[in-house]
């Protein structure tokens, strides 16, 4: 049988950005009855994550220290906006897109949308930091790959 | 573009029981540089919610009352041998096994497996509960759809 | 023997504001070494609910329908600096404090800081929910708790 | 004021254990209205931490090469009875029972409870790994301060 029907999705750079999809289970919704608001920041990540991978970036590389010395993204700063509650079984996409690259800092557009609607909204700022926590520039290595997401 | 790249899997069942791979995110672990005992927990989670998905049974509906009351799934007992780490990045497979029904509890053999290695390895007994927290009957319903389960 | 000092802490109502302290466990880090940035949102969470709870506001008695009909406090929007990581065996504190009410929203100030130092900064609104999802007036009973906190 | 209030409880060793009070939040529960059981699984690890930390055995020593080499604490098996669930803002006691020292594992029992209840029920191994993540021998050092541990 076909492995790669077994990999799970790491989603794929479109027009509008990276889509990465994501199922809700038990493990994301709180008493209230739908997400727990800190899954959709848990969502972000996963798909920060599949974002870069496709750009050939991966974090277990950066922690051996494939760019120099050992590093690590770090968020810096988020404006989230909860619209609509995401619910158990639901299958929702976080919707990735470079805004801008500042210095050591990357800007990230994130969204959640279910069906086509947005649930969450959020501005994201990383940074890659070094062992001791202290912001590194950003390494021409990954600047490069960064430059060449669709955007 | 094909919606149906952009689905998450819900894995799929397979000779050895029902197969659903996970990525392991930052989220999964800990300080200690591998994943976090719990996570593995919510991974086998994931794996009996695609392994009953695929059964056509579905939390949303059971919690809409769709086998009579409505009702959710509880774990009533859990063994789980942690024989070896998994790590951020790695894709690991979450494999699910009936073992038996007993009266109102189904008894699954789990594991958490990358590249043919047993890292994990789990006994579950679930049962379905109603608001008041009463373990029901399973349902004619659902008893024939985990009797029509690939074993 | 006491058992009063086998409750968990519910911080307390400073001059400053809301102070609940919060030890970092293993679950709280992830594999960078540092708490991972989603669990000091589940951190702001925590020193929220101890800040009405000493305002004798709980999630349990709004869920029962205490203020009319079943509610629960959903998070809105937030904005949040992380400045200076966390890491494991630390004490924390929350510290929440009301920064004005807007109709149905609820806007408060919260940070995290170790030892005086702040360590991530925040501004989240909360509204509450019917079981529909849809933001209610914030009942007259909690209305007059909240102007009643120490600011 | 006094900065002891504000400290988070690290429990205490009493005649049936090291007792851990926690206090359940929303970021505990699930939709189907009860704590989520990986939830529990968190609660005995802090309950372990805070069992330790009372006998000057402190994660953040042990990863810093205190007892020789970097090391960490692993669970290495957990069997675990799911009784009756917790709720938001209930607050449950995790009990910590040394029951075994068997070559490198430490064998624990561990309780949740509530109002004298038991609603968790946990046969713990837990072992000392380095970095590489094999077994160390339990170093002297702490192996003396769990031969004084109350029990």
């Amino acid at each position: 049988m076909s492995e790669k029907i077994l990999l799970p999705s790491s989603g794929r750079h479109t027009a509008e950005g990276h889509i990465l999809p994501v199922r809700i289970y038990f493990e994301d919704t709180d008493f209230s009855g739908v997400v727990y608001h800190a899954s959709y920041v848990r969502f972000f990540e996963r798909g920060r994550t599949e974002y870069v991978r496709l750009l050939d970036v991966h974090h277990s590389a950066l922690d051996a220290g494939e760019a120099g010395e050992p590093m690590a993204f770090a968020v810096h700063r988020m404006e989230i906006e909860f619209k609509r509650p995401a619910r158990i079984d639901d299958v929702v996409e976080v919707v990735t897109r470079h805004k801008e690259t500042r210095g050591a800092r990357i800007i990230l557009n994130q969204s959640i949308r279910r069906a086509g609607t947005i649930l969450v909204d959020a501005v994201v700022t990383v940074v890659l930091v070094n062992k001791e926590g202290r912001a590194c520039r950003i390494p021409e290595l990954l600047a490069e790959r960064f430059a060449a997401a669709p955007r």
